[in-house]
């Protein structure tokens, strides 16, 4: 089992967490209705660098909307993304961490107007096509083959001891729910993300994107929307960013046993070494001792070869 | 099959659809992971007469808060409720039905007012103790048991051929998830219905109650929210009132096989005869062929015997 994972402590606390709570002898048993698992998914379940995936099929359909429409790529966020400026799109993001919210709020309006009046069924076909079809920059990689191998073990194992596995992540629950199933064995109605306001409209029958957002599922708002989903506190939580704090502390704060993983970036050679967007909660799992899985010693493989991962 | 329904065209055109949309050599086939059925619950699943089941439990939260701070008790909603005003309460509801909201909304400013700060656990031990122990006032039936037993039957037949029952209510998500799995065999991953917004509080470790409503589940939110939580559209939907017809209606109008039941009170000796708040549905159901079951007519038992319904 976990045969990704190396002989270390991090297998072993995991092993031994899914021993106590699944022994009906243990004192920390959990029947199955109370095993829910929950993950993080850029950076935790599949590569967020150089961006999260997500971010490419944004940036092509505010490149197709300016191409539509010229007059729009004399202003940003259109300009940026017809030059190519990679800059200002990161300076975006890196604002956004110091408080300065401008740039990344003309960004996610650009984006909104994207989808205003598309129904849920043709931004799930655009969307899963684009899943499907792409490859990562980078690794060289189909974007499905950029799955942690270690990660996928981990949700078969649990789901295999009788746990529900869910995703709670910042990116849009509507773009995940096209391929959660087929790369996690994750049902759609396990994802738990960000989101676009949507309305019914009567006219044609079916659900359409407005120009809202409904919520940004990150930090505080992960434990909250877990809990509005499920009904139930998750006794395991994988994260790794600051983002997932929350997340981890609602999980290891339950009333029975629990785990919480945090999954650090350290190796370079393999995938990324980073530490930027997880220093807090670095420190955190040091201070309440949550299970830390550097990449570089924990993770004997780090993604399934290409094909399998396709198949 | 059934049993408490009489052998009429409402059980009739259930079984048809069940068989059409299982066979796997019909053109209709659905495969189990499409196959899901929502159902509206007061008044479609349990009794919604004189009020919602859970005007009751919040009425009382009222008047222990102005047990508390009597001076509450000089203004609305408080006064009605220690008085027993159930006129003021009434016209309340009236009038939000006519476009005039204040009395409606000062009432659920002082409801959420009971909540605020409150943890999750203890809203669902407070409902949960509240449903279990409470009993209808003019039925003298235990609130557990004013279900109707041909609705818990549907229930067990679609879950018996591969349906995923859900609950999309206007009623309190949290307030009925207490109880689902116990009398309808719904987990309360699958219960969907009106919240207030909540907060993570980190110097607790819990989910707490705000005093702000986060979605009043009812009308064009209800397929919105079905789809949100579950990413699919149901084949099957079951309703008795306006505040369905889009929940009906987005049913109807999905790609493949479908079947909308409107559930018709008219039955004053065994439970309530009322239209009162059903004109339209009743409209839309004769104008898009949905399936209307008249409760005098279609249904051979209303409630199950009380004792085993609380068994």
């Amino acid at each position: 089992m976990l045969p990704s994972w190396t002989d270390g402590p991090a297998r072993g606390e995991i092993v031994d967490f899914v021993r106590r709570v699944t022994d009906e002898d243990s004192s920390a048993h959990v029947p199955p209705a109370g095993r829910i698992a929950v993950f993080d998914n850029d950076g935790t379940l599949w590569c967020e660098k150089p961006g999260p995936i997500q971010s490419e099929f944004l940036f092509r359909q505010l490149a197709r909307m300016a191409g539509r429409e010229p007059k729009l790529a004399e202003r940003q966020p259109w300009k940026a993304v017809v030059e190519r400026d990679y800059a200002w799109l990161g300076a975006a993001i890196e604002k956004h961490y110091r408080g300065d919210d401008a740039d990344l709020h003309s960004m996610v309006d650009g984006l909104l107007q994207c989808y205003v009046g598309l129904t849920t069924d043709a931004f799930a076909r655009a969307a899963g096509d684009f899943l499907r079809s792409g490859r990562h920059p980078q690794l060289g990689r189909p974007y499905l083959a950029c799955t942690y191998a270690p990660m996928t073990e981990l949700l078969r194992y649990l789901a295999g001891h009788g746990f529900t596995n869910c995703i709670a992540s910042g990116g849009t629950r509507d773009f995940m729910r096209t391929v959660t199933e087929e790369v996690y064995g994750i049902p759609p109605e396990n994802v738990v993300g960000s989101s676009v306001a949507l309305e019914y409209r009567e006219d044609v029958g079916d659900i359409v994107h407005t120009a809202a957002v409904e919520v940004f599922d990150d930090g505080p708002m992960k434990p909250v929307r877990i809990w509005s989903r499920l009904g139930r506190r998750p006794i395991f939580a994988a994260g790794n960013a600051n983002g997932d704090i929350q997340m981890l502390d609602y999980c290891a704060r339950g009333p029975g046993a629990s785990m919480c993983l945090l999954i650090h970036h350290d190796d370079a050679e393999r995938e990324y070494a980073y530490t930027g967007g997880a220093e807090e909660a670095l420190m955190r799992a040091a201070r309440d001792g949550w299970t830390v899985a550097g990449m570089a010693g924990a993770w004997r493989t780090v993604f399934a070869p290409a094909a399998g991962a396709l198949q």
